[in-house]
């Protein structure tokens, strides 16, 4: 049998003075140590270890530059009043993670080794986790190609690293809806692509027409399919639902969409409330007509950093639908709170969902206290 | 008026090793030097410098490894057998890497400023030019991101690069045709999406088909249209052309394909010698009824690596298609034999397509000989 990668641990000497946590923001700052393994063709993955915070070498020549043969993952750790840490679902990123990886042909990596290797980062910088409330720790696991070569094939060398970053509040003020502009023009990926995978690429092709949105004083797009331009795929950076005369509908997994954790969340939510929920293709012209009769009752999108993000009204081919008037709808607080509530530790959590970081609470209690 | 930004040159002290001429390869040994330009949002492009090849140190947030934004150009310089050094249609590649800019969401680059850059760069590394028939040095451009921010959105900070490689004769016994699967399952990109730009993601999403391919003992995919999966796009990173009763067809530049130099020269090359040429919509069925009618006579992929690549055989949901007799075309021939003759000064250039690198030649007779 293989024995299992030890992973060694690299404590840094300068510690970073943490930043307020009024203005964390997202992805700004980053804690004192990062996770970090290699894999070569002929050793496989190698040489975990925990490490300080650290800038990374590269050839210029490395495939991630020029073919973004890359794959990451994101989610969060939270802080429990009574101190314990709890990870949400992360078993789900892992094997997402994987799927990415097989999509972009980049080996596959141990789910135990990265989960154990997750936890003994966190126990590592448990002083990092933000204590506000709606606070969390973002961790951002992500894999690049590193082979200096620029023939167009799989890397024969990758890096896997786990960083984190002390995130704000989403909602400072409350829950809050957002304008969201139907994009016809350009689009994120397509059947056949690599729309499934959370990669590089599919990110990058958006910049351009979220731009475009912003300027025109909306907070995202709503994608739609690349084949008809028609279908209701994703909005931003999150899955999308729809409440229409009290059923709840949110677009399936045909290929091109991400398969969220927290959408995998709501729909068992919704399920064990008997709320209906139906995972369907979805047309811009259904919706609008349902918006225009009445019928359309709640919109929102779904992702880690928000949890619930409500959509208050959109805005396709210049007709815009004002969706519960602007305001967050019942069913939107209610997932939000229940969602948050679980991953906070504040509610019971039915489904078995958060995961503690063992051992952590100790550190965590006496290492807030020296920050006080 | 704004000054032109001057170019700094810091030499290497520690030359490398230049590795046999018959074992080049694509893209896998590199020059002693390269260019590196950095961009800050506050300051524009800034610090123009060649500098000795190294790597490059990046934080481990900055967003090409999430978000995938990037851009690449790629061109060739050629040793002509008197000594001079030329680069085809440069001006081009730079237009280009502005369209990619732009679709990515990336600040534009003066490209007289990389013009000159990359002449200065060569002269520098003049003697890393090959000088065996079929030999060239390949030229990579690029910019990525490097804002240390996880937010999905445009970057504040950036590099451009340019770094060189010496590549083997394409072709050491001669043109040789390849077979190439018809890839009906997966697709590089979609109208609406970055399929036009020369950006990473696009060949992150091509590298799973292309693998598969591989498998089965073809050297490439054709990419079908990601709507209908019936238009021909291109054959792996090249351009497609078509001989089809006397008429040149290749696929119109529909915004999913790339604006490729060697495509735009070709078309030229076949206005100028009075054979028929059409840009259109072309689907694989007609291109099948014409192949088994008999009326299809040619096939070759174009791109700056190959010049021009003819295909002996085509296969389509297990439809095995051989062209002409699985040979080199007369037309292909020819075609390949001006270009690659244009390029390496052989034969007279009747376009103005060539850019002699000046001041060079004297650097290249006097390394080459203390090379020898
Ligand atoms: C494109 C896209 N869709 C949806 C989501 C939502 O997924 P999750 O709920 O797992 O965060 C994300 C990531 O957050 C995403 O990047
Ligand atoms: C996707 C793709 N298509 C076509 C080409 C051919 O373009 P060019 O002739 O400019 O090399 C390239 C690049 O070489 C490419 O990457």
């Amino acid at each position: 049998m293989v024995q299992p990668l030890e992973i060694t641990i690299e404590r840094s000497v300068n510690k970073k003075e943490k930043p307020p946590e009024d203005q964390l923001g997202f992805g700004t700052y980053f804690t004192d140590h990062m996770f970090i393994m290699d894999y070569a063709i002929e050793k496989g993955w190698h040489q975990p270890r925990i490490v300080p915070y650290q800038p990374i070498l590269l050839d210029p020549a490395a495939k991630v530059f020029h073919y973004g043969q890359t794959i990451f993952e994101g989610l969060k750790a939270y802080l429990t009043d009574d101190g314990r840490t709890l990870l949400f679902r992360p078993q789900k990123n892992l094997q997402r993670l994987n799927r990415s990886n097989e999509r972009l042909s980049i080996p596959e990596i141990d789910e135990a080794l990265v989960l154990d290797a997750l936890k003994q980062l966190i126990a590592v910088d448990q002083d990092w986790i933000p204590t506000e409330a709606g606070t969390s720790l973002y961790i951002r696991p992500f894999v690049f190609a590193t082979q200096p070569a620029l023939g167009v094939s799989p890397s024969t060398h990758y890096q896997f690293m786990i960083i984190m970053s002390p995130v704000g509040a989403y909602y400072p003020e409350g829950v809050n809806p957002v304008k969201i502009f139907v994009e016809s023009e350009y689009v994120r990926t397509v059947i056949g692509g690599v729309g499934e995978a959370k990669t590089a690429g599919n990110y990058a092709a958006g910049l351009k027409a979220q731009e475009i949105a912003k300027e025109q004083g909306y907070s995202q797009v709503l994608w739609l399919d690349g084949i008809h331009r028609k279908y209701i795929e994703e909005v931003g950076s999150m899955n999308v639902f729809f409440k229409i005369k009290g059923t709840v509908y949110t677009p399936s997994l045909n290929g091109s969409i991400l398969d969220g954790i927290t959408r995998n969340s709501i729909i068992h939510l919704l399920k064990h409330w008997n709320i209906p929920v139906v995972e369907q293709i979805l047309s811009i012209e259904e919706l609008y007509e349902a918006g225009k009769a009445g019928f359309l009752e709640e919109a929102f999108g779904t992702g880690t950093a928000a949890v619930i993000s409500p959509i208050g009204e959109l805005s396709w081919c210049d007709e815009k639908l004002v969706i519960n008037q602007g305001q967050t709808g019942d069913l939107s607080q209610r997932l939000y709170d229940t969602l948050s509530g679980i991953q906070r530790g504040t509610i019971s959590d039915p489904f078995d969902w958060m995961l503690e970081v063992e051992g952590s609470a100790p550190v965590a209690v006496s290492s807030k206290n020296s920050n006080l």
